[in-house]
């Protein structure tokens, strides 16, 4: 998969509810836990972003469930960067099983803030260390 | 309102996260809160649906956040059913806070299937329960 | 119950797992929200207590699990404080669901730091507030 | 450290609070975390114990504070067995930061049940194979 992360996530009891299944809003903190690790791998950890004084809260979210995780899966989050201009970044994530099998699909779309929450564009060097994941005009057929 | 429930929440230290405010992934907490609520007002707890044999999972999410909840907040969930035909159930929710902000807005698509999670229409029981809170072809300009 | 805080709480889908009842950490939550709201009552909102520059992280923690709660069950929490002198306040919690029975006891010790995370001494009127839901020397047969 | 099982987890957004610290309910997550792979490591997946209709729902939680985990950080979750004898079996953990600092120490006491839990001894091949991370007399100088 060129321009997308990968890792692995191992689903504990906690993840999941009454119906045997992952609660559908952890999903959330599984693409949250994608993207952080896509930011690290291009080398622009999201820790190191805030001590510049960038903040990056969501503005929208979507999701689309297919399938269901279950306890101790071995799930895969693939991440990318759809799009990235002004000040809006939108990162996608798959959510995969051991099998291959899509479970959910989404994307999240942050605005780059200073320290007083005031929108500012992406700083330029944000903006190169991201254009790795970057697959903007070819993720229709991702 | 009219065909809407509301109710209210406060906001424990639990669901904040460092930046100062409600974590992104609480919120389709706070919608399932909402419309659990919703569908007991109308006479059909959810709990109930499912020893009838009936389930709802959640095939899409959608949110869109305008403005932060903080800790302590005492927020009101508002929440309704946009759309309700054959199988599909779609639930709407917005979140304010105590001067009436909207903070974030969202939906939720469950759809209706059986204990072999086969997708089956929803049955006649609940959608006249449910009738009560549908907004459909009105909610444009909720 | 002299000298104890009570309120109620709906189980969520999000605070169950797939055993079918609540997970084991949400307890640790629910005596959150439980401590929050016996201070409130007492005239000192912890969120108040913030603005003032002190703060009560945990210290210790401390859980009995004798039944379970379930999806959709209305619990009480029953909250008080089982010891206050220096920098340490220790609350207690009991969960109950709608029958009366037992389901979690447990205590939450806190100590009291300034903005800078030193210990410092309870101020004074934080105490005079918080004896009214102090029961030391009673507890024990609480 | 012998008869000791340890494994790493990044610590997300989603875990932290406005204290800008873990929230103190995440630790019982952590623990759950680190004795699932304990005993996945030890040849007895919990999943499979399920499967077998050997379940170990927790009786009994105990956390010590010392010092806080932070967004990003690299924490180590050390596990092992205190004790295991008759349907009890007690698990510890620690949790370390990437500086080797002790922020939490606690213990979870699990009770062996059936499938209508019903308490019963633990599986002779289950106690096989956890002898492993046993350190029964040995854990006072842990």
């Amino acid at each position: 998969m060129k321009n997308k992360h990968t890792m692995t996530y191992r689903v504990p009891y906690a993840d999941t509810d009454q119906m045997g299944v992952v609660y559908y809003a952890n999903y959330l903190e599984y693409f949250e836990r994608g993207r952080t690790e896509m930011l690290r791998s291009a080398g622009m950890p999201y820790s190191e972003m805030e001590k510049l004084g960038v903040f990056l809260p969501v503005r929208e979210a979507q999701l689309t469930y297919f399938s269901s995780a279950h306890y101790d899966d071995l799930l895969t989050f693939v991440s990318w960067i759809e799009e990235m201009h002004g000040a809006k970044l939108k990162m996608a994530c798959e959510v995969l099983n051991e099998e291959g099998t899509l479970l959910v699909r989404g994307s999240v779309t942050l605005v780059c803030v200073n320290e007083r929450r005031r929108v500012m564009r992406l700083p330029q060097m944000i903006m190169e260390k991201c254009k790795l994941f970057l697959t903007e005009g070819e993720n229709d057929n991702a």
